[in-house]
């Protein structure tokens, strides 16, 4: 851990006794950094012929997640949102440091933390080489390093008129797991197996790595979708210079959405953040070989020749968003922003 | 920069209005990420035989810095801190990453702290390649990538018994300059150029990175001093398994300092953060070569066979840290810590 500034009470002691199992998750010899916790910086060896990839992801209390939460949880969505960008480049991970601000030390908070930190490390094979432990308003910090063979990481801009517009699972699980998350009512059909299911799926996503790996060499463009698939999918129109064709009808919805309203579910398919599922442009040519590898993979439209976004609810193509991309001007925030 | 959660109103709009300075700062088309801000991550080409050296740090709102601030010297400030991290290492930068949440949107201070950190990141020859914004309670979390040819990173593990203990520059700086920070009486004798000297050297600090450089293949260990002197020797003393020997009377302090009592300098030039000067062991042997380089190092003391912090003020050696080191059970941090 770097020495910057003053720092939560007993920083090396507290990092022993709670990152350690984060921080050899990813248990194979060639995954552990060369030098981890408990110098200026940690030391990692890409392997040769790799370009590095890294990504930082902020999660803020009352922002990213509610007042209401399991602090394992916290821990392990902040990671795996962050471990999904490494996913849409194709990247494989290399190490994660954590800037963790935390108002107090209280044990079993950082317990509890630990324990989600290290289980999503484990599941993503992500090793936790550093970080900086502060005293202030509850904030963390995320950077992952991956890397990927020079030239064949994903972008945005690579997509091409004529490629289909696939996504790598189902849609709107971030909108429904937020109802739970924030304790609102819930349909008297949900099951008790579905609740779960969108209870994991809010609180410990996983980074559709594996999807990014088979992506390379066949996907001309991919991104995640955190901030709805109509947002991304802007993103993706506007740097490849492209239009974007989305099929409604053509979206997949998981079986435990099916116990909302036809527009809730629509809707949270269309807009609702934090899916984390991979979207992505791909030539016709190579769906089929995917698809005996990945048979999770949907098509869920085209791309042609054009720019922005458009749906076609069943009445015909509806341009939603121009060129200039979709911004969230009124984000759909996780409980009270106002801080 | 990602799409993790929402973020600040227009994220990408903010991004491209004030950040592309700094995205542009080491000009060198060499040192340009082959892929900046805009995708889900950003790519890095290190060069072949190079490790890639990774430290993140905090800062927070009236814990790393006073409630009183311009945002100009905060982004300076915060990010030559981690920078120093890469020079404690004998790295060369590579890039960086921003997480920057914030209250909210103000356009001056986005433009005020945009300014700073072009300017630091100008003056370390570093760039910006991502980040993440989001609201909430002020927090800056800088992420440093640099590279080093294999095997040959400074780390604080490597120092004998017969080295010299060197730094490379005044000490105590940090502490005088936090008076100035906070507002407190000054002597009367400090001059307008001494003021703004520990101005300058409290909110603009130069992280040493030709001195890393230079250490490479010379020093046999090496941090940076941001704990204080007395917390970062005893940092080398555990990790090198030796004893720091330090003389009091060799300590050198800026001109600047000689306007506060004895007394009050040699507490800072011992216990005062944030001077970021390095702290390094060098074998006697390498002195004088090293010395035509880098003028401004001084030998303060030497390592010997045992453990633990020993200060000698003139009246023989006296241990001042165990060999479990010295941590900061009570921070002597930069105003109010308690938001």
């Amino acid at each position: 851990m770097s020495q910057g500034g003053p720092s939560v009470v007993g920083e090396f002691s507290l990092i022993r006794r709670y990152f350690q199992q984060a921080a050899l998750a990813a248990a194979a010899p060639d995954s552990l950094p060369v030098l981890g916790i408990g110098d200026d910086a940690a030391l990692l060896q890409p392997a040769p012929g790799q370009q590095l990839v890294i990504s930082t992801d902020t999660q803020v209390l009352g922002v990213h997640f509610p007042h209401r939460y399991q602090a394992a949880d916290a821990a392990y969505r902040g990671l795996a949102a962050a471990v999904s960008d490494l996913a849409a480049m194709g990247a494989e991970p290399l190490g994660f440091t954590l800037a963790l601000t935390l108002p107090d030390t209280a044990a079993d908070w950082m317990a509890d933390f630990a324990e989600g930190l290290a289980q999503c490390a484990q599941d993503h094979r992500i090793n936790l080489v550093g970080g900086d432990t502060t005293r202030g308003p509850l904030n963390l910090g995320f950077t992952v390093l991956g890397q990927v063979p020079t030239g064949q990481a994903l972008r945005r801009s690579g997509a091409q008129a004529g490629d289909l517009l696939c996504v790598g699972g189902s849609l709107g699980d971030g909108g429904a797991g937020l109802q739970l998350a924030l304790d609102q009512p819930l349909p008297a059909g949900l099951s008790r197996h579905q609740r779960d299911y969108l209870q994991q799926r809010f609180w410990r996503p996983q980074a559709q790595l594996a999807l990014g790996l088979a992506l390379r060499g066949r996907a001309t463009a991919a991104l995640d979708i955190s901030d709805g698939l109509l947002a991304d999918a802007a993103h993706l129109a506007h740097a490849s210079g492209v239009a974007v064709h989305i099929e409604q009808l053509s979206l997949p919805a998981a079986p435990a959405l099916k116990a909302w309203p036809d527009n809730t579910r629509n809707q949270w398919m269309l807009r609702a953040g934090d899916d984390y599922r991979l979207l992505f442009s791909l030539p016709p040519a190579k769906l089929a070989s995917l698809q005996t590898e990945q048979p999770d993979i949907r098509v869920i439209g085209q791309l042609q020749v054009g720019q922005g976004v458009w749906l076609d609810s069943g009445q015909g193509p509806q341009l939603v968003s121009g060129p200039s991309g979709y911004q969230h001007f009124s984000p759909s925030s996780a409980g009270a922003a106002d801080d």
